[in-house]
């Protein structure tokens, strides 16, 4: 069907398959053939000049493209989407093409200059950038409008004819990968460079994160374990340990910023221009004229959306709050049954049900925060974002404040209306390990056996069959199109993000919490790469120098935590019986060290730069260079008069 | 001696005088032939491209020149500086000559395009960029040693040879500036626009500062006003009375930033690139290398930088915290015989005499604030700060921290310590009010009258010998090189911050403190347009987009005010009435109500765009054009292949 190879492409042999793209079934012969025309034209007619190749199944032709580029092809589009790379010099530049010979590794021969991550990732940009040109609707979906400017591909989304876009995995790098990364038991870091290689920048940041987090929570857990285990009672040497704890957690969240700016510095990242935004996919509306860009394309009226977001969405939510709130004094009605029944009838079952309401009560908890997930995406989706960065960020405040209240509600009510520091003890302990040993469970084990028996069936119904290599392709595609999606790392995060409060807002109560983060954190990164390299789709590299919105989340739980272990401290007998005479001294020394905490704090915060001195200079001398050239050709210019 | 005009320039008759030089008396011939020619050399040679011409006076030479430039030097001047224009559609773009027609008002024959002022930024640029090329010194100074790449100016200044360059004024222009802002008695706004045109941004951005923050007050005026008259010793109105306060000071200095976004836009300021930062004049140290530029310039060590700061400047202000905090005991130790002369004969001599000592106080702190000013200053030049912004920041830092504590500890000693609301009321409106009599006094009045003084003997014994047009120009140049210096808007900002301060930080104790802050205000805007027009030398244009690390010392204090005012309502004996049975209840209650407040101000902040929506569209237009004018490029050169 598709014959015509971009005049790119001299050998065919060339064609090496990264971009599988699956179109519905019975999708119209005509639909086909004009996609696919567009996505091998030349730019000149407005196509995006890939290659493209049927995937040929025994059953015939299946509706699913691999998609592919030639490697010139590749090379422009590194430009277009302005990759970074690594010069001769060791410097990071933008790359060009005319500037090329510049580059580390680049030889016109070597097909590996570029990652195959970010090969599909060139790929992908150029696909969605292919816009509709007079075409007023997709042909043979007269339904499916387009007006000039109009990406394709989104619209082909939208009305269900493209099923799925998705990159290829590679097999014998997937293997390589795998191995050094969890294939074999070992003490040491992450392959960080290969994962961002393989998986690209923002997965790979979270790998370091959660590996950097990791190593950062030692401290505290090994100075939480004598705490918790000479000292149960002892509050009074809880003081340091907290005053340790609050200093700790914003001296490493700033270090984070800082090695966070070294690696995408070295993945170049750092230094990768914001491209524009376009509006997300989901984003309708009538026509008009944006008034940034002059196009013609959908407008949607920012006061329906705030009439969206202030009449439903914030009321939808706040009343999400109250059930939560709800749902917790029921606990507490449990959890005094529970104790009513221990004191009647003393026993081993007994106390082992004093257990059971924090338990159910974490459950619970889990069940709640995942369909408010699903109800919170569904109304963010609904106010209709023009952006995908507004639509984030709507959505991550709404589950944020939901988590956050759902979580801890409990605990603060423990703490702060009960006064029962071993019920808020016995209590954190429980919800801590219930939500740990779940999320493991929901998030990889069981996505994990579901997949691996799905893998086993088809290879037992496609191997009886086989019979050549190129089978093997259509085996791989065929396996990998059914795999689950990878939501990107919102979940890992906001994971993450609880743990730190468990471990920070109470740390003076329960030091173990910090024990049990570490081990948690290790298995998390085994069975997150298990999760990653096995059980999903590889998903496109996105390219980010930062974990964006989660640091400011992360800072602002640890000035939460500041407040809560002062009021903790000021509530412990010991530091009461330090003011025998006046209750007032000691509410006025705890708010004094409070606000003193948060002022080193804020200052601790502001005078560690964000990032380290050498990266620093290196922005400064890309930035004097770039400022020299400017200067260089106004004075050519002005030589010339 | 200056006769080889630069061959920009083809008739003499253009030259408009911008700036002035002038050299040490008994300068070197040879210096100034070598000087002059370097100024006029083209620019492919390495000179300036400028002209310029002695000023010749009845006394016949006298080391002083006027440099000026040809219409096509300064519009390519522009370009190099980056200035922002507004173009024929409205929107604000860099100027380039090439695109020269496509800007509002531009005309070939048209000289007013650029303003005065920019031209006058534009020379003093061009001035500062005369760098060495293969001199090893000054010719006809040994000892003032030059090296590639050096700023000739620079080292003419710190050698003494270059007394001072400065812009003249515009007789003509400053008439009718000085009419509209402050010739007559009227209600309504400063001519911003005017202002900026004449003197730069940076002055006029503080000009709008001062505005803006005088009708910000009003409204804390307005409602202080009926509180100090009907209810004078009614704390419990003033709960309502601190909230509003403080919510208030949040929004207005939120809103500040959106003005200051509309005015800078307006100003192309806000799209200017920021210039690569050179060493500042006062830097010396062996001759390294850049690591940044790779040139060779003097470098100095930072642990040496880091020594000084830490083992010498630290120490230093200290001590001088603990002497200000030793004369504030002197002074409650006079204050004390006051009260107790006032009980012993008690007159109305004896009351009035109560106010004494705060009087006296008020003057030495005035005193103690202006010698620190100096030692701080001479102290940071010593640490050899390589960057002006470092040097600003260290600066800013020290001055800030003493001020703080010399004008507030008193009133927090008062407050917190002595708990004695009626002197903190006292001692509050005398600092208040001397302070600002003082300041005027000190700041404009004073040498406005010695200038005044000095300008009628000038004129008298100028105009006794007046022969014709040009010796009008020589005269000018005479008296404004007399004038003293305007040392930029720093002593200016810090009084609005200590201003700030006390209206703030105890506003609910004296709300008339906002009426006489709008008072002072309303003068100082006369004051300070009498001092920039009539008082100073002309000072050169800094462009600027914002008030820098002003914005973040405000912020500060309207923090530090949350707390002192949380803290002052707590201890009225109206709400401690409201809690009888449990002082710790009050102390709670209050440090809930400071949380909350502290919370709704950071949220405020953040849910306050910085920018306003339009000016946010048009900088998303400007970045959309350039994102689309790069693409078109690329997609250019991909169809040539």
């Amino acid at each position: 069907m598709v014959e015509s190879w971009s005049f790119l492409d001299t050998v065919e042999s060339n064609f090496r398959p990264l971009v599988v793209i699956e179109l519905a079934k019975g999708t119209k012969e005509e639909t086909i053939e004009w996609f696919t025309k567009r996505i091998v034209d030349k730019k000149a007619n407005g196509g995006a000049q890939l290659l493209v190749k049927p995937l040929v199944t025994e059953n015939g032709v299946e509706n699913i493209y691999l998609v592919g580029a030639s490697h010139l092809r590749l090379l422009l589009g590194a430009e277009t989407v302005g990759l970074v790379k690594e010069c001769s010099d060791n410097s990071m530049r933008t790359f060009t093409y005319s500037s090329r010979k510049t580059f580390k590794h680049f030889a016109d021969d070597n097909h590996n200059f570029l990652t195959m991550a970010e090969c599909q990732y060139i790929i992908k940009h150029e696909l969605e950038n292919l816009r509709a040109k007079n075409e007023k609707m997709i042909p043979g979906y007269p339904q499916a409008k387009l007006y000039p400017g109009k990406s394709i591909v989104r619209r082909l989304l939208t009305s269900g004819i493209l099923v799925q876009i998705f990159p290829l995995h590679d097999r014998e790098e997937l293997k390589k990968l795998s191995h050094s990364w969890y294939g074999r038991v070992k003490v040491g870091y992450q392959p960080l460079d290969d994962i961002r290689g393989y998986f690209g920048e923002t997965i790979a940041l979270y790998f370091g994160f959660l590996e950097y987090f990791t190593f950062a929570l030692i401290p505290m857990a090994v100075i939480g374990i004598p705490y918790y285990m000479f000292a149960w009672e002892d509050y009074d040497k809880y003081v340091m340990f907290a005053t340790f704890n609050l200093l700790w957690s914003t001296v490493i969240l700033e270090v984070w910023k800082r090695i966070c700016a070294i690696l995408t510095y070295r993945w170049g990242t750092l230094l990768m221009k914001r491209q524009f935004e376009e509006p997300r996919p989901g984003f309708h509306g009538v026509l008009g004229i944006n008034p940034v860009t002059g196009r013609e394309e959908p407008v949607y009226s920012s006061i329906k959306r705030q009439l969206r977001i202030y009449l439903v969405s914030l009321p939808f939510v706040c009343l999400c709050l109250y059930f939560s709130l709800y749902v917790m004094m029921i606990y507490f009605d449990l959890e005094q049954w529970a104790l009513d029944y221990h004191n009647e009838n003393e026993s081993t079952f007994s106390s082992l049900m004093l257990y059971v309401p924090s338990i159910i009560y974490a459950v619970v908890i889990e069940i709640m925060n995942r369909i408010y997930r699903y109800a919170a995406e569904f109304l963010t989706s609904w106010e209709n974002h023009r952006l995908e960065s507004s639509y984030q960020n709507h959505l991550i405040l709404k589950v944020l404040v939901f988590n956050f209240l759902n979580c801890f509600a409990s605990l603060f009510y423990i703490a702060f209306v009960l006064f029962d520091m071993k019920l808020l003890r016995q209590s954190l302990a429980t919800l801590l390990i219930t939500s740990q040993i779940l999320n493991q469970f929901a998030e990889s084990l069981l996505p994990y056996w579901l997949q691996k028996r799905y893998n086993r069936k088809m290879k037992k119904c496609i191997s009886s069959k086989k019979t050549g290599m190129d089978l093997s392709l259509a085996e791989q595609v065929n396996m990998e199109k059914e795999m689950g999606t990878y939501l990107g790392t919102f979940d890992d995060y906001l994971e993450l993000f609880l743990q730190f409060g468990y471990v920070s807002l109470f740390s003076c109560v329960y030091p173990l919490a910090a024990v049990f983060a570490v081990l948690n954190n290790i298995t998390e990164i085994y069975s997150d790469a298990l999760k990653m390299c096995r059980v999903y789709k590889r998903p496109f590299a996105e390219p980010t120098a930062n974990i964006g919105v989660w640091q400011l989340a992360f800072e602002t739980m640890s000035v939460i935590s500041v407040v809560t272990n002062c009021i903790l401290i000021g509530m412990s007998p010991e530091v009461d019986a330090l003011f025998p005479d006046s209750k007032v001294d000691l509410v006025l020394t705890v708010a004094l060290v409070e606000h003193l905490l948060l002022a080193i704090k804020f200052i601790m915060a502001f005078v560690i730069p964000d990032k380290p001195r050498d990266i620093q200079m290196k922005l400064a001398k890309l930035e004097f260079e770039s400022l020299e050239a400017l200067k260089q050709q106004v004075r050519a210019f002005q030589m010339q008069l």
